[in-house]
């Protein structure tokens, strides 16, 4: 039974707790917040204790932990909880600055504790579906990946302030998910953006919608599209070609009830935001990094994977802005 | 090449002038019609000539017939055609009444000349597609088949007083289509009817939503739906359960559009009426009739098939009435 | 809080444990099988009790009772429980005897305690969904229903000889789905039958597959196909005919992935059987429960709905036999 | 009646004079070929008359040309046949080279005659529909459009040689399709290619597989996929999301049988090429034309949307060398 502390107590905080608990093989044994009350609240809902990070990083009990404190506080938390011999779970992103990534990276693996990035995508039912036919050679060999990735609405301009910008903290996850797809990192990246949803989000100097090719060294191709809104709700689409066919993962549907009347026929909205999309995929990802830490295995994302996005985020943030490709390599001063 | 004289220049006509015409087989020599005006004009479009029926059936250079007049001549002409020594292609249904049809079967008969009835839907890409998957077993045993037939708007009163009922004028195509689906006459016809649609269609003595329930010798079963209103289109579908699987022909929309929206996700209607959906139908009849002819075949849909399918919709009109079963047999006399 | 004991301890009360374990508003106290070691193995997985079903009754402190034993037990336990003042969720269905399950509506109305019975399939968000569109006038006045349920794979021929047959024991839920979309009862009941399936369940005197037509007072009809073998999955889909439109739940997909190769475009199955397709109706079932014992509601499924489902099976049954419509009151001897 | 002469009696010629023979209001007269007996064979199907090209030129009873001779003879020809008096419709695209297809929109424009270029796609009636929804304000203000546009298999590499590459023999449709939909002329092309499908189309100098994103004025983008290999048959897709919602045409399927087995549920394959998926676009297009011209209006599709489109795909064919973006305005001497 692994024993688990989770570092945080907000909205994302309370589904890994979900997770956590309905596990067989994990116990919530403890939640930290920078708000105690919202740690007590979190706790008791799931027969844990309220206590100090500090506190739940010595205590030799506490197996794992659990990272879904803000940005901001994440390499510094997977060094210390690391050195402190746990094994990690950490949201997306390890950070914000690329180069306190490969900082936290390079401590974390001094420590020898395995660390495992939270790409809930790749845990999706209907994306790992397609990874596996995929892998399984079903459309032989891949040349042509297409992801579609819209949010339903655009967050609030204070929000985007302090995001990192759209590369960083939305398409991190489309990043994540063509080396996923991909199994390989790309030579160089080719961003456009534009903030056509909201010239506010222009203003405070990011974009809203945006295009990404990524050129890979065997001559394959991924494209990825963003925007900040898609007011039928949380478009997540898939599309692999390759030599003997296309793979497409489409979205989830509210439910699959139609209607046909004299004005077309009708049916469900895609499921609304990450929440009711992906929840199926956090407890998946919680089962595969249990997995791993009790197999005494690499976990399925590592810290690599997460600092891989992070320079393909910072790539692509360079490219949009000068409108010229931007091998990847040259971000991390290769 | 088969020279061709049609007898009707009503609006059926006019789709058989066209597939007759665009045949590099058939050449459209004359037409003939209750409605001097009505032949002239037609026959004017193709480079034909408007002849009375008697003409043409009196031309020796005359090889076929179409027969698309209306359904009180056409056992008459069908017998007047094939002792004149024509091919025939006639319109279904063969007769209102099942002795007229079956007498004008016997004498076709003696004539040895080739008759095919018209049961357009045979022809559909769609349910040909599904025919040829299910013989070719790609479900295994067929065992239940459903057939769905909306029509988008009910015809006027005055219509339905002289069209012989539901079950003769519209489901006649459905038993027609069990028929060729499951390659056997049923035992027995057990009908359930209403006049929920308008109950004027029911105060003319006929019903405009019905379900008829066909059992085979062999265990398997059908199932009939049909209403006289579906005000999203023409709504004309096929599911043949097996026991390896199911095929389905789902409808031909007007075009692949999809739009979402905050309302939800809206493709487009089913194509309106039957010639919008069977226009290719009518065409690939026709190419069959030719290739029948030529080889020296019988023909695909036979005098036959148009009696089965008669004395079905008479054995679901007893059945409507009563509420008990009617042996397929009884309405024959057998 | 609602404190519950579950009589039962097999795979579907299982399935009942985490329903009302995960529901905020509800405890599960106390299971009871007659089987011990069964009922000590799941009370222990939810930190309850394993007891006699005479003391769960006995037990003033429990409110409710899930009554989620074998058929031939529920309306003993019906009575039983209701005398002792509790609120009950029973499984369907009341019982395979018609007198008995209208002896026990009897004795449990004088009771005056609410019982609901378990059709779990009124609670499917998509069925939901649809009835919801329908009573909201979606699509004008109903006219026409069709359901199709199809099990993916015929139960062994000891479970049929007890099963009361297809009728009672799979098509009831059927009969009850019908009864909730149309909000009524039916009239006359006609069935046709077969064992095309596997020709042993014939010789067991029951049928595999069949279909039954219901016609209601108002001119409307519904028609209903079972088969035992539908070897892609569990097929449950409805169509409900409006006077402006269609409405129609399709099956659930295992995932969204969609594979186009040389040999068509090829989607994932249907979810494979009842607990995959409604696990959320069972929580959606059990959270309905609580809401109208805790409103002083009449719970949304009653023991009437038992009875009138089981009557439907019974006339169903007997037009099977005798190939004749059966009127709903004969069979409750109105 | 409009009287056409037809320069070209190849494939899509055929196609042609289908559709100039099957309209109501034009005639074919004559057609033309460097193969005399090719033009005959043509002419003779349809009742005309092969003849020279300066013979049909020099007709005054001939109003209008359609040009469907190779590619390289389609700028002449323009010249020509405008500077003979006739109304043009000639096959896309204008001129492989960019400074002729100019000078030949500047010498046609001198002679005041209508030019339309056969980008026969804005006529599919899918693309039609979406682009009159958007135009509507269906979806809002449109913001990102994405077309997919995937070959079933690449050509010989004889004819790739003398293509004039990718860009323009094979993205330039999708170039055009993007001016139609975004009714405007983007501001910047970057381009990114590869032959991963054939490493011989590589060796000839081209690219087999492509990713292109247009920037525009307003701050929309559009990305556009090609591929010379989809083994399931033609893929063409389009993609517009807009401030209200997004519009997707979808492939058409070669039929709408659906096959569920233990494998899955398997549909048709698109249309297999452009005949069988535009067929119905070229009928549209012809009729366009013959509209334009009879009531004196500019034919919906011009020599300069000719010439835009070829200009951006010589943006392409740059971007794709240096991986730069190429600003549209350099490639027209801006």
């Amino acid at each position: 039974m692994l024993k688990v502390g989770l570092l945080g107590a907000g909205r994302i905080a309370g589904v890994h707790a979900t997770a956590v608990s309905s596990h067989p093989g994990s116990t919530l044994v403890a939640v930290s917040d920078i708000n105690p009350a919202a740690a007590e609240k979190l706790a008791g809902q799931y027969g844990a204790q309220a206590r100090s990070t500090d506190a739940i990083l010595g205590d030799k009990a506490i197996d794992a932990v659990l990272i879904a404190s803000s940005t901001d506080t994440h390499s510094d938390l997977i060094q210390a909880a690391t050195a402190a011999g746990k094994a990690v779970l950490c949201e997306k992103p390890v950070d914000l600055s690329l180069a306190r990534a490969l900082a936290c990276q390079k401590a974390a693996a001094l420590t020898g504790r395995p660390v495992m990035i939270g790409f809930n995508r790749r845990f999706d039912p209907n994306f790992s579906a397609l990874k596996a036919a995929a892998d399984n050679g079903e459309i032989g060999k891949s040349e042509l990946l297409s992801i579609t990735s819209f949010d339903p609405a655009p967050p609030p301009i204070s929000y985007i302030k302090v995001s990192g910008g759209l590369f960083r903290d939305m398409m991190i996850h489309d990043f994540d998910m063509a080396t996923f797809i991909m199994g390989a990192t790309p030579v160089a990246v080719t961003a456009v953006g534009s903030s056509i949803v909201d010239r506010a989000i222009g203003e405070a100097g990011d974009v809203d919608t945006a295009v990404v090719t990524l050129t890979y060294a065997d001559g394959r191709i991924a494209v990825i599209k963003n925007s900040r809104r898609a007011v039928y709700g949380y478009d997540q689409r898939l599309e692999l070609l390759g030599s003997d066919g296309l793979l497409q993962a489409q979205n989830m549907l509210e439910n699959t009830v139609v209607k046909s009347t004299t004005t077309g026929v009708t049916g469900a909205k895609p499921t609304y935001f990450f929440l009711e999309r992906y929840m199926p995929a956090y407890a998946a990802e919680w089962a595969a990094f249990v997995e791993a830490i009790n197999a005494g295995n690499t976990p399925p994302v590592t810290l690599q994977d997460g600092v891989t996005a992070l320079a393909m985020a910072e790539a692509a943030t360079i490219s949009a802005r000068s409108g010229t490709p931007v091998r990847l390599g040259s971000v991390l001063g290769e």
